[in-house]
């Protein structure tokens, strides 16, 4: 496949499975790229000894290209960097802060470097700091998430026409159709989240799949905008954020709700009630634990067919 | 164009234009039909009086179908019903309402129904109730929003998988490679709002269509949720409302805020600090007033470059 991201990375499919806490750990992000995506690791979620294990496990586990998300606001960041420089990891997603603090480093020690974004200003800035693309991530996205709430329709056409780099779309890619219409807004790759968190070979306890699974259109909601916006499942902990959020709780009163630990009590423990469920709109048409070659086999070939669908109207008209 | 949406209109083009209280009289649903479009009177914001006076201008000013977008919770709406089908329109519109109120009335008399909506439970009750087509909204319309805050992204597949009838997409309706995206995602046909909104025919205020071509990314947001969500432009009397919303204003309290005619005030008259501008995410991306054969023509051009774009990728691969 002639692709600019395929390229970058030397990886068969212009298809990368997003960096997510407690569900990318090397299981996951091998089994993506030995199905000829890009898996990443989430290091969000892990302390420096540990990145430093999943990667020897990813290592061993795929001789095909692997990379690290590193979410940059967390205290690990740096000696997470450290890590994955010794273990010589050449490809490198940043996110969640400012892309000129590492990339010209990690640029020099020969990675490929990715940051981000939810908005032009933050892909200006990346651009500016050399990054050899960006992830542009809509609204409709898992996790945490832009403050513009610009979504993937409106995302992609404005980054579109400033970008420099090779575009990946995040949010709400649900197969091949969604990795089509993001190509025909101006992308070049897709960055899947919510497919891959539920998928056979994703760290998340089984109730957080089964949570997901049985996700309807609305069950997700982008909340705690006074601290970090974030997506998750409307679940009994989400409740408790909406009736403090609704009655005009301050920042602080939200923080002390929030906690510590709360995507690891409901992602990586199944805690449905307490935890926190990040995961985006898309859950809504999610319906089964599938493996990662099969995810990666369904959107290569629905994205086929889409692609046939179109060029054959094309004939008729 | 054989598409089952200009097919059911008897139109050149399947790019509705958006029926847009207080922007989308004779004058802006004429130009649109003259176009090859489908243009819609909104009658949101008129009395019946004025509506009858609207459909017979529209008439005198094209020989080709329009139609009237009726909003069923609107006071009006029943004698708006008595005022179509006394002059015999055959397109309606219908939203924000129970579709199964009207559409049998409607399609007896011998209308084309299409409803406006935002989940799969209102698609299939629109399509229980008979209409002919659906609009798929998402969450980066302007004005009046589903509460699902689904974006088109995520909608439209999700409608695509129980439609019956065919699908018009609606929501970040930016240019032919919208129109295209959505044609990929399930969508036959789109609804077009914002860029109409400004154009030269739209009878809005020209301080609104400067303060819409003006607009950045983040500068829409969807508010009011407690009483009924609507997107608009972040003013100063949508600061208002924000703080309000962020100090857990009552409905009450946002109700007499809000008070009446506050869209009318800043779409109409121009009032940019104490209106009510409401328009959709993709004004980040609107730069000009044109006419509305402009805007058909770019769609039309664009959405072809957009195919033949692809098509040519296609050859390649």
């Amino acid at each position: 496949m002639n692709n600019p991201i395929s390229s970058l990375f030397q990886i068969q499919y212009p298809i990368i499975q997003g960096g997510m806490v407690w569900c990318s750990g090397w299981k996951l992000a091998a089994a993506v790229s030995n199905a000829g995506g890009l898996g990443l690791i989430g290091s969000g979620s892990m302390s420096p000894d540990l990145l430093e294990e999943h990667i020897l496990k990813c290592k061993a586990a795929t001789s095909k290209p692997f990379g690290v998300n590193i979410p940059l606001l967390y205290p690990h960041a740096e000696a997470h960097i450290q890590t994955l420089l010794k273990h010589e990891v050449k490809i490198v997603f940043t996110s969640a802060g400012n892309p000129a603090t590492y990339t010209s480093m990690l640029k020099a020690a020969g990675c490929k470097v990715v940051h981000v974004i939810a908005n032009t200003k933050f892909a200006l800035k990346a651009m500016d700091a050399g990054v050899d693309a960006i992830v542009a991530e809509g609204f409709e996205a898992g996790g945490h998430n832009g403050r513009e709430e610009t979504t993937t329709f409106c995302l992609l056409p404005q980054i579109a026409a400033i970008a420099k780099v090779p575009i990946i779309a995040a949010g709400g890619m649900l197969d091949g159709r969604s990795w089509l219409a993001a190509e025909v807004l101006g992308a070049q790759g897709i960055q899947v989240g919510s497919r891959f968190a539920i998928c056979q070979e994703s760290s998340a306890h089984p109730n957080y799949k089964a949570a997901v699974i049985a996700a309807k259109e609305g069950d997700t909601q982008l909340c705690l905008k006074k601290l970090t916006p974030v997506r998750m499942l409307k679940n009994d902990f989400y409740q408790e954020v909406e009736k403090l959020e609704l009655a005009g709780a301050s920042k602080e009163t939200l923080k002390e709700l929030l906690g510590k630990g709360r995507s690891k009590k409901g992602i990586l423990e199944g805690d449905l009630v307490q935890g926190e469920l990040e995961i985006g709109e898309i859950s809504a048409l999610l319906n089964k634990v599938e493996t990662a070659q099969e995810i990666i086999d369904d959107f290569v070939n629905t994205y086929a067919a889409a692609k046939r669908g179109l060029t054959y109207q094309n004939l008729l008209a």
